[in-house]
């Protein structure tokens, strides 16, 4: 069976733009590869500098994967700051690894470009990243499209330690995740936590109505189409045809469709989580049970690299 | 009894500069001090990126300063790469600090002017070096005057870690070390190994000649200054004062005179560092009982730092 290796920063609540974009094939993916699926806590705190918080975040991602259906007897879920190999290994890259190499990153770009005073945590993070994934031995790593630089600033790290020190490393392939950009928003913009228009993952009934009835609508159209982007996730053309036809310019009626369809998805999800969460130490056991599986993975790489780098004497 | 951490880049051969400049006052220092000693190889990895030569410089250290005197039952003797803590709680520092603060280290800024691709872990070093030290909670940090600003650095990252997240850093002091830039090579400038004007410390007789008689004297002056500076670290004010009286303006004489008093000194040194050459395994067994001692103390200060930032759930 091909390796994966998948993680998620915990830096805010999940909304369905998250779940099609990149959740759902997670869930899927994890029947056709070994998965390790890893909860980037260590890049959260470039975000996130608050224990609480932090705390909080990391148990809502784990509850939130387990109750999509991320299975902990088929992927490894483990916490990154479990496996001190993470950023031990970062450290090595970064001393192969030259500044303006590592200034044409994306993520540095951006932030530079807002004027930040971006942390250096925000510019060394390809290194962090490529040592997630290449302690790991991944065959593809899942990405949207917009990440590819992800896994070819893993891969050319990959490269060059194995050209100085010898074959270590094997270089992974960008597995493109499916659509990830085009879950509209309630303002059909990209859905997205720093727009403030989403339908979170596990919304209340209430929380779905709100979303759904905040939904920019044209009223010089028969059809209103950020309404009907989002109805696209959860019904199919054939059936989304009828209804928009039966309610041509009904904007309220198909809302009200829409939270329904919204509703009759989320609820089960809703009635999971609530179990996992009953569960008391669930999340704890689940990362335990990751760490030990993915520490004896990593250690192993590790202990490899150490030698090829002549730390072991 | 205070606390002090020190450590030493394995990156070539000592010479009495490094003596006289450093290592002769930690020898002093464990009497007076709790003293942690590391082996700094995870630094050495941003110049020296060879297997071979990487054991081989590692061994040499600890060998090194076995043989001046630095002894394992009074001060913990160890290897940077064996304790991760060091490279996980400089990857935390590197998401409190910001770009501009790092760029302003003295280290990177003088290698940027060289017009060298600087490495990123050259830039990144200080966050490895405050994490080296805040680890081990000490009260000084000996370094010379031109070292200053290491200790700073490591100084502003635990207040702001303390600002942020709470008290979890002593903030340390520089313990400023007698004359460190002071040593004279044979060419009458700092000795250092780049300069090619240096004494090994545990050179051969044969050795010793060479760089004696190398010494540049200046034909027009009654006394050769670089000789006698080189000496003055043998020889008391007044005996070198009759010395240099009796064989005023033979220069020969007193490089052989040079060349005595610096065998003498050395020759102990040599037979010492023989002695634990001679001794199979003593330098994994030192570094391995060290490895013991620190990583408790280490993992006791990173367990508490991961429950500040709350990635301990």
């Amino acid at each position: 069976m091909k390796k994966l290796l998948s993680g998620v920063k915990p830096t805010g609540r999940l909304h369905i733009g998250n779940y099609f974009g990149a959740i759902k094939q997670f869930v899927d993916l994890q029947n056709e590869y070994e998965c390790n699926f890893m909860v980037a806590d260590y890049h959260s705190l470039n975000f996130i500098q608050d224990k609480k918080e932090m705390q909080e975040l990391i148990r809502d991602t784990v509850i939130s994967y387990l109750a999509v259906g991320l299975d902990p007897e088929k992927a490894v879920i483990f916490k990154q700051s479990d496996i001190q190999a993470h950023t031990e290994l970062a450290w090595i890259f970064d001393t192969i690894t030259t500044m303006p190499y590592l200034m044409r990153a994306h993520a540095y770009k951006d932030a530079e470009a807002k004027g930040n005073e971006v942390s250096v945590g925000t510019f060394n993070y390809p290194m962090l990243m490529a040592a997630d994934i290449l302690l790991y031995d991944p065959d593809v790593v899942p990405v949207g499209q917009d990440q590819k630089q992800h896994v070819e600033y893993a891969r050319d790290t990959a490269e060059k330690f194995n050209r100085i020190y010898g074959e270590a490393f094997k270089l992974p392939e960008a597995l493109i995740l499916d659509d990830v950009a085009v879950v509209p928003g309630t303002d059909g913009r990209k859905m997205s936590k720093s727009y403030g228009n989403t339908i979170p993952l596990f919304a209340t009934r209430e929380e779905i109505e709100k979303a759904v009835m905040s939904i920019v609508t044209d009223s010089t159209g028969d059809r209103p189409e950020y309404v009907y982007n989002i109805h696209k996730l959860f019904r199919s053309p054939a059936e989304l045809e009828n209804l928009y036809e039966e309610h041509k310019g009904k904007y309220k009626a198909l809302k009200e469709a829409l939270i329904e369809d919204v509703d009759t998805f989320i609820a089960p999800l809703r009635a999971r989580r609530a179990e996992i969460e009953s569960q008391g130490d669930k999340v704890t056991e689940v990362l335990a049970q990751g760490k030990e599986k993915a520490k004896t993975i990593a250690e192993a790489k590790m202990e490899k690299v150490r030698e090829f780098v002549g730390v072991t004497l």
